[in-house]
């Protein structure tokens, strides 16, 4: 009956294990790398599957997940066969990415950055119009989608959702469907991603899709790395079809020195910093590519 | 029975004629600089008085402020005598407020403008607390300050409010009086001023009353330029008492060439494009100084 918590080389996780051996209560907590008997192994907890995972412990009943997505697990050659996948839904989590989201709407929205040249140029030109007269399209309306769109509507942004399945939202206009993403891309000048990654999702933003958002529509993503297709995103840029980019997620993580998105002021980069432990002390998952 | 609407030079107000020639109905609508007999006009329409404007107009009754702040206005030595000051209050204008104090107060809590650095640098660093750990206060809970307190409260911002006679605002924390202005700002990491410009309020935000809030603190000031003491501002922020500072008033409105402000990133300047038409067409009353 041991949990062993794998935390993530090199990030520093050392605040985890006072926070579960907390509220672990009477099982063995293990952290690796300790030396430990396979068999005696029941949980592993943490943000991704290791090499060797499937035949490795015997004896486990659940891998705890720390992250809201799944993809680094769900059909994974080496998830282990009979265990049962807990993911983690913590509500500092999607207030965490809620808040991220909604800060870079309004700043899209507020055209914060063009105003140093509009202050420069001629004093009072671009108006910016109210938030009823503003889109916010979001991809994905599952638990992080949801909670991002409620404070959305309350602003008065017009909401509109795209999911596989009909959504029925307080104040979001649902497009079901891959057959809607058209009409859902055409009317959206602010694009918020927040998908699952699956098969069907992987590089749903590209070239092709993002060129039916209006001219001038900013984007998002703070779902993974790979919803988009980065060398589709710097034409788009240059051109002036998209405006501003903000980017929390990316192909390879951490972003590597040398990557073409680093020269462009228009994207706007975000090391992710989520907090995932309820204690108010930080988690992340990052590098890895899980949370 | 004239209403005599007088633009504001050089900003582009043809869009309003329309406007007010459909609401005005009878009213004889008269557009400066046409001629006009003085004893025609019952009604100053605008954002600011004229030299002259005490005894030109000997049937006036009322003078139409287009703007929120009436410190124009009010007892200034070419008001004309008898007329009453009627002050607008439009839904559009305080939404644009809100919007706008929004959007910075977000940026600021969400660090947007030290992510590049985190990201460049180690990543995974700097964590933003979330809206119910960050202090939000609101210096003037009016009628612009409590809009603007709502939807900081719904956020889950703590949200205190300074005013000078205690205010009942939901969710607000009330300081009252200029005495509990040292213990407001003590605990405000994101100061918004939205006060009205009064001789007592003139110049509050300065070197002694900033460097009570605590260290890496922001501001907003969406009020009146004459809030600030702008040469108080440059050192604290030089020294890193201040953080990130958003304006949308300055003394000298435009913001003048070589004005050293240009020269912060971390003061972003707007130009406060308002919209005070409720058509969708837009309205500025910049650069007199008005809203």
């Amino acid at each position: 009956m041991a949990v062993l918590f794998r935390p993530i080389i090199p990030v520093d996780h050392s605040h985890w294990a006072p926070v579960l051996r907390d509220v672990l209560g009477p099982y063995d907590l293990r952290i690796a790398p300790e030396a430990v008997n396979p068999e005696d192994v029941t949980y592993l907890a943490g943000w991704r599957l290791f090499p060797g995972d499937a035949a490795a412990w015997p004896n486990l009943k659940a891998v705890l997940s720390f992250s809201a997505g799944v993809n680094q697990y769900v059909g994974h050659p080496e998830f282990p066969k009979n265990a049962a996948l807990i993911r983690m839904i913590e509500p500092g989590l999607s207030r965490q990415m809620c808040e991220y989201v909604l800060s870079y709407v309004l700043r899209f929205h507020r055209a914060h950055d063009h105003m140093r040249d509009m202050a420069r140029g001629p004093w009072n030109t671009v108006i910016p119009p109210l938030a009823a007269e503003r889109t916010v399209g979001i991809m994905g309306v599952g638990e992080m989608g949801g909670a991002c769109a409620r404070p959305l509507v309350d602003l008065g942004f017009q909401v509109r959702g795209r999911s596989r399945t009909p959504k029925s939202l307080p104040g979001v206009e649902s497009f079901a469907g891959m057959d809607s993403l058209p009409d859902f891309l055409a009317g959206t000048e602010i694009l918020v991603c927040l998908l699952p990654l699956t098969p069907a999702t992987e590089n749903i933003l590209n070239r092709d899709t993002l060129s039916l958002l209006p001219r001038g529509a900013c984007l998002i993503n703070a779902a993974r790395g790979k919803h988009l297709v980065e060398t589709d995103l710097l034409p788009l840029l240059d051109s002036g079809h998209l405006d501003q980019v903000a980017l929390d997620v990316f192909r390879e993580e951490p972003l590597p020195p040398g990557h073409p998105f680093w020269d462009y002021p228009q994207i706007h980069i975000t090391p992710r910093p989520w907090r995932t432990s309820p204690t108010g002390s930080a988690g992340n998952a990052r590098p890895d590519g899980s949370i």
